[in-house]
């Protein structure tokens, strides 16, 4: 890596470096009012992503340029003269494999924690409260009715990223007893349960929170076979990938009263079709995949990209590098 | 207060205790699992709640049974031979005032600052996150859109017992900032900022939240003058007692857009008369006094008051006496 980095670095001290943006306006201005020195290119509209100019070094990209069926395999001259791939998104499974194989592809690991944590908490408290519900719109629905708690509950983690550990901070005060499964043994917080596998997390959880990249290993890890183990009051959350869920097996699992609810903000595809039972579904929370967007994220992700975008130009390690063969 | 209790504790020595149970059925098969030797008389149904045997010693009472119009001074022979009362609420406000200046009465104070604490978060988050808009029913709604965020926003707490510390704890890793109004200058947690009046606590805050006894001093504290302060991004949640809002001063403010929105868990009267504008004003999210109860609500109080009870009759001293002149 340290090779990798080392060229362009000299290729920098050469010439003035050339960044592509295709993170639109306001990431754009933010580059160029962050820097003197590099160059920065709006890519044209209408081009496709791929189509970048051969001086370019660095490729500032986003997942909603690449959603037009990018070829299977890299287009002639790929990657050109490209050194350095900053994605904007934490998520990289929106992208042609073949994108993230080639120069040093850095995504935005951690940052929607933020919003994405709040709207999990949101989601569970929506769930337990029945906050839609329990609002009257006249005397006789003035009932009181006891409501569902956090307190004593099990949060499952699928999961324990940057956004994982997020929402193990915020359900930490709720008295939630906190589970969760991390690939490769990596460190959890103390008061956090090593789940042995998914199904143990699944049998375990009253709220289940898919937060795992969506990899081969991870596709439709929520199954029937994993939904065989669960409680009756299952809340399961997806903040992540729709491709994390056998869509098919966890209506059947709500058909059956075999589990509770769902809160749904990624389903695969995106939208569903129109017409399909998650936008109907009295059990099914469906939001338009908008958790990690809040009034700050485009401000979070310029600043991200650009302490990256800084560590690259100095030749320092790069944060956050994408992992091809892992997958994320 | 010694004297007070020596003397129930030798009579208990004499006779069995006679405890008057107006709780209802848990309540009183929790009081006769817990003990062999106080007799529990079930409140006849009919009967006013002061309508006491002359031979009882203790008085569990509720809310509820006092909601018919009790007499205004206290009635003849009252308090019999009560030596202590029981009150299964926090608030004090719905008793008659010769009630809790009678015999020594305490409350169950901090009993509902779990399921309060976890409303608030829901109601606050509800608001921030849209939950409510946000959900799709076919392709044409999803549309991602910027969310509303806790994160680095104002916490304003009037009120700082159980249920104030409570929400305190639930919004800290949030990265809320919080500030508190506390009487008499009592303790708040280290990282929360003292409001120096209830002015500047509005003028701060993003989230308002009631969380105050009702008493003569706080009655309808948010009017016209406390709402002239506030930011237009001002939520108000309201817990605590509709008493505390010039109502007609709040729906003004929110006609205006002078404030973003209330969650109102509690109306002065409740339920607000059929028709009333609570019920379809488009920012106001009204909830029928229902924040308090959750599936372990009974559990808690029955909890707290057999812990006290076994403190009267051991002799020693009681824990959350009401203060008559106080008011709570």
């Amino acid at each position: 890596m340290t090779d990798l980095l080392a060229s362009p670095g000299e290729a920098a001290s050469i010439r003035s470096p050339v960044v592509v943006n295709q993170g639109g306006r306001k990431i754009g201005e933010r580059l160029a009012a962050h820097w003197s020195r590099p160059r920065i290119i709006e890519h044209p509209k209408g081009a496709q992503p791929w189509e970048i100019p051969p001086d370019a070094d660095v490729l500032v990209t986003q997942t909603s340029c690449w959603q037009a069926s990018p070829p299977p395999s890299p287009p002639p001259g790929w990657p050109f003269g490209l050194r350095f791939i900053q994605l904007m998104s934490a998520g990289v499974d929106s992208f042609p494999p073949w994108l993230i194989e080639g120069p040093a592809t850095a995504c935005a690991r951690g940052v929607a924690a933020i919003p994405i944590s709040e709207f999990v908490l949101a989601a569970m408290l929506n769930f337990e409260k029945d906050f839609a519900a329990i609002r009257v719109h006249n005397t006789a629905q003035w009932k009181m009715r006891p409501l569902g708690a956090l307190h004593e509950r099990c949060l499952g983690l699928a999961g324990f990223g940057a956004i994982g550990r997020a929402i193990a901070a915020r359900a930490r005060p709720f008295g939630m007893r906190i589970r969760a499964l991390r690939r490769g043994q990596g460190p959890l917080d103390a008061d956090v349960e090593r789940a042995p596998d998914f199904a143990s997390l699944v049998a375990e959880a009253d709220h289940l929170v898919l937060a795992l990249p969506l990899t081969a290993e991870t596709h439709r890890i929520l199954d029937a076979s994993a939904l065989a183990h669960a409680k009756p009051s299952l809340h399961i959350v997806n903040i992540a990938r729709g491709g994390l869920v056998d869509q098919d097996a966890l209506l059947a699992a709500l058909d059956e009263g075999r589990i509770a609810g769902a809160s749904l903000d990624v389903t695969d595809p995106e939208p569903p079709p129109e017409g399909h039972r998650f936008y109907s579904h009295p059990k099914i929370w469906l939001t338009p995949h908008t958790s990690w967007g809040d009034v700050k994220a485009t401000d979070r992700v310029a600043e991200k990209i650009l302490a990256n975008l800084d560590r690259y130009l100095r030749g320092e390690p790069i944060e956050d590098l994408v992992d091809p063969v892992r997958g994320y």
